[in-house]
Formats: structure tokens, C-alpha cells, sequence
């Protein structure tokens, strides 16, 4: 997707330790008008697979999944929750995940209430890396019995190993823009 | 706002603790057709005010406030971190907050880059309660010299302190649900 290229080309900043830097845009500060392209592009891409229900995970998921959402027909999203809250009743799917980013063990729960044999799910989120946040949402989809329709992805470290193995599962990844190789003198090279 | 309302009366539950669960609709599943309805009545009611830019606060704010913004021209949404992460250089706003849902304290922060004297901040959350999220949320906006033209609330309990201590402040605060009381038995009362 040409348009998220160019403003990960203009705005984005490589730190140390392979951060790719989007929060003008993305992930802190958000680009609502670029959040509608990006769900009318997860719309063209999954089009016609019945997709009703679109999960996604706290914090910087949920602002594209619900833009999104509306290019489906407003199906309802869930977000997978970081940690057990009070908030949380009643029984719940879990998965253990190691976060890259914060360099911590957490588990991700999806109350039971809202994930069933009924649902056709699109999974969106703002990065793919190493795949593990992915792949606990996959775990719980799983499950929960719903049927997993893909993934919609805006970024996506091609250079990880996150996208390789979550595709070779048989899951169908679409990325909105892959990144094959970035450094802090040479900047970003995307795949074709 | 009637629609919100009777959306709680039908699928809103009572717990222990003072705890009112919409996880049905409004912050772990999210319907995003009400959701869509909700902004519209923010516009309303901020209507003229010059808002150019929307804050909230990670994670059940998000969602609201990403669909409100396309009735505010697609303003960009800013949301407060609960917690620092390696994302996040440079130098920041903080405010300390006291979770009343997860019997913590933790600190709020957003980049200095994306708040400024130019900015006029409509901030948007799900709920108000003792009102420490929003109070943290003012400090950050004050602190950065933007203007704040209200703030613009799902739900607020009326019973807790929260919205009348902020009022008193000089801050405009818009509720679309206020509940004066609520009890497992009883149900849920609304102000009228």
C-alpha cells in the first residue's frame, strides 16, 4: 500500500534495537484519515471471505480494527486483553506472549462470551514482528472453534521471523507494507 | 443519549465493587455502529468549538475516540500510555494516576511532539468514575499549553466523585449516560 509506505518513508524513524519508530501516524498520534485507507485496503484484500467479526489486540490495535470494522459492515470488534482486571468475569481463552517491545511474559484473554463456532474472524494489528502476539491470537481463535479468515497487518518486519512461520501454519497474512531490511543510516527498503 | 442508555439497562451488569460490566458493547467487545452514534453526539454537543485534536487514554478509550474523530474532520487522535516502553523517546508529559479498576498506580505519558500551544483537545473516554484518568489527562494538556475545549464521556458514575470535582475545576464535561445509582438488585438509574 503505496500511501503507508510513503509516510513510514517521510515520518518513521529507526532506533537501535530494530525499533521502527511510527508514532505520528500510527501508534501514538493517529492518522484517522489514513486509518480509513487502511481499512478500505483490508476491505479489498478480504472482501467476499464472510468476515464478521475482526479481533485485535490492546493498546495500538484497536484504532485501525474499529476504522476498519466499518469497511465490513460494522462488525464488532474484540480486543484481547493484556492482563486479568477485575473487569474480566466469568470464563475467559488465554495465551501466553512475549512482548518484543516491553521485553516481558503476559498473558492475552478474550472472554469466552464473545469468540464462538458462529464467528468468521479477521485478526488486525498495527505490527507483525516476531509473531508472537499474533500468534496467541490464533491459539484462542482456535479455541474458541470460530473460523480464522486471516490477518490484516499495516507493518510488517519482513526481516522477523513473525510472518514466515505464522504463514507457513497456513494462515493467510496480508501486510500492508513489509520491511525487508532498515537501519538508522540507510533508513527502510521495502519489498516490492 | 437514549440509545446508549438502553443499551446498558439491556446488556449492563451489576458487580461487586461498584463495577458496571459493558463488555458487550463498549469496552472489550465493541459495537461499532453505537460507536458511531456516540461521536455523532459528541459533535453535537462540541459543535463550533474548534477542535483539531482528540486525546484518550490506552486501552478502552481508543475505539471511541479514533470513530468519534471522523466527526470532527478526521482530527488525529493522541492516547496516553500507562506505561513507559522503549516506543517512546524523547521527552514526555506525565501524570501519576490511581486505578480504581486495577487497585494500582501508574503514570501517564504522552510525546511532547504531539501536543502543543496550537492544539484545541477534545479528550474522549469510556468512563468516568473518581475521575484520577481524566484529572491526569488535564494535567498533560495544560502542561503542554493546548487549549482544552471539554471532555466527552460515555459513561459517567454519578455516585463517584469524578465528574463533579472536575466540573468544579472549569472543565466541561459531557456525559451521554450519567448513573446516579446502581445495585445488583435494583438495576441501574439514570439522571434524567
Amino acid at each position: 500500500m503505496e500511501l503507508l509506505k510513503q509516510r513510514i518513508r517521510n515520518e518513521g524513524r529507526v532506533m537501535a534495537g530494530n525499533v521502527l519508530k511510527v508514532d505520528s501516524f500510527l501508534n501514538h498520534q493517529m492518522d484517522i484519515r489514513l486509518f480509513g485507507e487502511i481499512g478500505r485496503e483490508f476491505r479489498r484484500r478480504f472482501d467476499g471471505c464472510g468476515v464478521n467479526k475482526i479481533l485485535t489486540i490492546e493498546a495500538s490495535g484497536i484504532g485501525i480494527a474499529c476504522i476498519t470494522a466499518q469497511y465490513f459492515d460494522d462488525a464488532p470488534v474484540v480486543f484481547a486483553k493484556k492482563n486479568p482486571t477485575k473487569n474480566i468475569a466469568g470464563e475467559v481463552y488465554t495465551s501466553r506472549v512475549e512482548s518484543y517491545t516491553h521485553g516481558r511474559v503476559y498473558d492475552v484473554i478474550v472472554s469466552k462470551r464473545f469468540l464462538g463456532p458462529q464467528d468468521r474472524i479477521l485478526i488486525i494489528d498495527d505490527f507483525l514482528a516476531n509473531g508472537c502476539a499474533l500468534m496467541g491470537l490464533i491459539e484462542i481463535v482456535r479455541a474458541s472453534g470460530a473460523s480464522l479468515v486471516g490477518a490484516g497487518i499495516a507493518i510488517e518486519k519482513g526481516f522477523q521471523e513473525g510472518g514466515h512461520l505464522i504463514r507457513q501454519m497456513g494462515v493467510r497474512v496480508e501486510s500492508l507494507a513489509i520491511v525487508d531490511a532498515m537501519s538508522e543510516e540507510g533508513g527502510v527498503v521495502f519489498r516490492d
